[in-house]
């Protein structure tokens, strides 16, 4: 497939992604952190426009107002609407989002021959970029629909609840040094570069999730009110909030059910945990008496792990590798400025883009976020 | 004009408002005290059927999550979405909102010889009460428009620059006795009753609104920047909001520009001066070394004024009348419960239905509130 | 007594209150609405030395730092230590502040045969400015020591616990118009100038305050429970601070206890009830299906009332009385600034300096405020 | 030295570091972070008394409120102040806290002879708590003393300005795999345990930390102003802080001052910068084109740096070491439940007690905390 095929068929899945998002429904935003389907159907065609379009001779910019309306966090780019003010941003309407959209896909198409080697690393990245707005439009479409007390639905096929058929078993890792980062001609972020290398000790680690039954175990043996479980911001985090079950499980008349993005449904005991925060599964581990793998533990043993169902949080903070080397201008604030307070996950979900995975792909949230198909795997003590 | 009559006009009128208002913008709420136009829709309709409609045999309630969705403050009437998440109710949609207020309206002219006395009390309550909420749909638009930065408009008959062309002038009025309260047989809000006297001393009332020319003055002459013209918390309230001019003023490039219900206009400096809150009108007034009418100066008045264009900040606060009785149940909690951290404004604006204004009419709203059509009239000392 | 004489008791008197107070006791500040001791002892000596002594050629200013350190809210005087961080100032230490105190007492009684008439009437300000403060001193320091879960005790004289003996009766007031304010020639604060004549119905007020045996019965029906009793900034507070009973009141195995100044006790059940913010008074009356009287209704049943265990809460918002000036300069700061979101309290407490009470006194206070001496008296609605 | 006459020392040394704190001093708390001096002094007295003395037979408890009164964190122990409360607690008054101190000398020396290994365990694990306080009350005092307008003093000796003398220098580790953790017999904290391996690259270190001067040339050079230096979250710390400047440098009519331990200094610019945050660290770095070390490359390095001046940022999270094991009971608390948002700092400062230092110790602060005597040293990239 060639490059502006893959990029024809990406952006109309953007779109197809917000098939059952309605006009109305396109502006949500419940919380700062999440942003409306709306702002990433338009964010994402922005980045095109600004990092490829615009340096072009004779482009002919869609809106002056969109560099400032769907700018997401580029300061070298300039100004923008507040984080927490883009579901205000009702128009430009839905409609001219999409319009917006046909007239950046035809300038890229019409690059055709005139893509420099720099212009086809840009719109690769753009394609990545749009690939992980994909998974966010889910998952943060669902954190805004939650707030509804009707349960909406906006997705048919609901992954949900897919488990993993295979046996539990302990795969073990000798100690050795190891090499980590991206080896290969695929695309990765520049996070992933800096190919180094680590030493490991001898360790195992689970080739299987753990279920929603293990955690519930974890919830019926009073998980949630055993401090000597908690990280101490945890605990906080566990008081402050009531928590008391992962994000979306509702207790209804002594039922428990579960809020997915085809609406309200039963629990698939059998299928892996989602939507807990690295509170959640740092306690749920010290609760087993084992511990989350780092993540060059899950990139080593990352070969025989049948991954792809859940984000994994792993005992590592998002740092930089060595030789890790920001890039010049507004495309070197992709990666690295967020290099703090924050924990890496690894592998990828049911909301990840097919292909958008690989064993060295370091994903990224605060401790306490609950929102994306996080999960959780063991490595024993 | 019969009850029905007048409840069909005005239930129309309500939709009319929303013309301009896109499913795109009818969820928009920008901030804790605004709510979005499909809420002002819904619960104005609810109005009817909670309080007429359910209690009858044989009513068929339209959706069972509505009572929950769009009950605004009737703690009577049960639980219901928080205040500050009524702009996540994208669902059910605006169109199933129409076919709601069609089902009400229905049932409610079916009702036609059946309507008991205290039904027909109801109904008029409840055309008052969608009255206000047309006032505030077009308020609270503004103001969650006025966070775009494209300036969107959304009426077309733009009044807010109408000026008042008479001679200014000072009303004496002289010392005595005066009834207060409303003392007809037309609609008032509870509020209002108990007609009881109070003794005013004489007094001068200016018969025109300060304009925007003068309040320019004020601003000009470092009005926001001297402390001893402003109450204390109207002082901190400058310093936070780094207030320096009314809210929807802007200044750009030199001139002064107003955020109106048709877009970004020029100020008409001869209209009256619009959207200040309490502490502004408080310090404008000892800028002038004059003061604001108390609400019974003002009644007491108003036979003699023009008013209308702006609803007029007294120097009143908004307290029970002597024999304020609430009524039983959830109709009680319409007025009296707000008794308490909030300003009298009388008169009405630009903004209010025909007919809904009265000389007895006590609005209210919080001193830092800016965002209603509100101005001031003066008081020598 | 001559007004040096007075000078000196007085300013004796405020040390004299700081007995039991050590200097470990003396920066406490449990929050931004109260000031420690320290604090309290120096700003009343700084009104003097600032408005009085300064002014005159060849005082000696007793240290440079202090007019930033020990102004309250005085901007015509300039900057200050932030409300919020009084508590912060532990040096100078005490017997510094005592010797600020001595050095000002001094230089005010070599002014002797030098008083201008301006002068004594700041100094007489200055007196009761400094009771104020007096009161002030107990009630904050009380507040300050609940935050301590050993109940220090600080004085020895505990008055909380005076009941009052008489026959409860209700007062019976013609409808008529009434002279209020200040009539006679003895000191009186701006904000109770300006006699004006007010008309007020028939009413019937109680010559008793309500006692904590009938606010116990308020709290046993469930009055802490029933939002139908609160208004709704009330419920709020209610909600939000999980109150159940005044403040100062502990259940501590099943029992009612009482934090005083002078540590736990019993609750005296015959004793006027004590702590309680407006929201409170307000409910209880709502739930006695009476009312708060209007500070012109106490004013002028007055006479008639044996006040002066609790100040008590009005139904009136403290603002401006006709006529009311502010005066120029630093001393028009004393008052005016405030009218905005306080009620008015009349009478006096069992905290309030002996003579520094009149049936004219407005007192005032946010409608949350609990930690003064502050209870209520009914009006037959 | 004997365990118990260094028991003894240490004890007195905590009581000389409060020489020059008053009574009224010693409740001082600024801020959520810090404690004040006498709850450092009961505290560390409580945590012998609670984890030695309280389990044996015929030990008399002090004062039963202690337990409450100075428990830090130790959720094991059960209920305490809360933690922005501790300046609350003037009473018990200091002079009783030295009673204490004195009570629980005298009980743990009499247990000469009855020590238990636990005991003596315990013991060395308490005396190196209390040096960890005897830094954190200097610094805390130093930050409680930042809001007083005045620039108390409170230490003689003021080290903060003493410089590093030799000549700056890169030193080069070659790549391998080494040693990390805690090896020898002495005493060390359990967070240093687990002696693994870790595999370095080359890199080079400098045998210098940055100093004033260097510091100073980033703040001319627009470090401040330049978002592309920044962390994201430093970029908003910057920003909501209005940050130009390390903490407690003051810039005085166009000079650059200095807050000391010991009043308000010039800077001495070629002493090792200090007070700076790691989003500080992180920008200067930055600006450099460097980096900071991690925890491993300090480590390996260290027995060729001089360290001792400043608490040094480094490039790791505060996280687990492999097999690292949370003890059972309360002592488990002392350090595992904070792995997370946290930098460590490697090293010692000028405020860290002699001999409380070593090449494995593990400091660790949120990236905002500034009140550290902090600062960096650079890795080349």
């Amino acid at each position: 497939m060639s490059l502006f095929q893959k990029y024809l068929n990406l952006r109309l899945r953007t779109v197809e992604l917000c098939k059952h998002i309605s006009p109305e429904d396109c502006n949500l935003q419940a919380d700062d952190f999440v942003s409306p389907p709306k702002w990433h159907l338009a964010h994402t065609t922005w980045f095109f426009e600004e990092f490829i379009l615009k340096p072009k001779k004779g482009y002919k910019v869609f809106n002056d107002n969109f560099s400032f309306l769907f700018n997401s966090y580029y300061n070298t780019i300039g100004e923008r609407v507040p984080r927490n003010r883009r579901g205000m941003i009702t128009r430009p309407f839905f409609d001219e989002i999409l319009q917006y959209r046909a007239h950046v896909d035809e300038a890229i198409i019409n690059l055709e021959d005139k893509l420099s080697n720099e212009d086809k690393t840009l719109l690769e990245l753009g394609l990545n970029h749009e690939e992980q707005h994909q998974e966010l439009l889910v998952t943060d479409m669902k954190y805004n629909f939650s707030f509804n007390p009707t349960y909406p639905k906006f997705t048919v096929d609901c992954k949900e609840n897919i488990t993993e058929s295979h046996e539990k078993n302990w795969i073990k890792i000798t100690k050795g040094i190891y090499k980590i980062g991206h080896q290969n001609d695929g695309f990765c972020f520049d996070n992933e570069l800096g190919v180094h290398s680590v030493f490991v000790h001898d360790y195992e680690i689970s080739n299987k999730l753990i279920t929603n039954k293990e955690y519930l175990s974890f919830i019926e043996n009073g998980g949630y009110e055993n401090f000597n479980l908690w990280l101490d911001e945890g605990w906080a985090w566990v008081k402050d909030s009531n928590a008391e079950m992962p994000l979306y499980w509702k207790k209804i008349e002594g039922d428990y059910k579960y809020f997915t993005t085809n609406g309200l449904k039963n629990i698939e005991w059998d299928a892996p945990v989602c939507h807990i925060n690295y509170y959640e599964a740092s306690a749920f581990a010290e609760w087993k008496k084992m511990r989350l793998p780092t993540e060059f533990e899950w990139e080593i043993a990352s070969g025989k792990l049948n991954f792809g169902l859940r984000w994994e949080w792993t005992n590592s903070a998002y740092l930089a590798y060595p030789n890790f080397n920001k890039e010049p201008g507004a495309v070197g604030e992709y990666n690295g400025k967020f290099m703090i307070n924050q924990m890496v996950l690894r592998g990828s979900s049911i909301g990840t883009p097919e292909n958008h995975s690989r064993s060295t792909y370091r994903n990224f949230f605060h401790p306490s976020g609950q929102w994306q198909f996080s999960g959780l795997r063991l490595v024993q003590k």
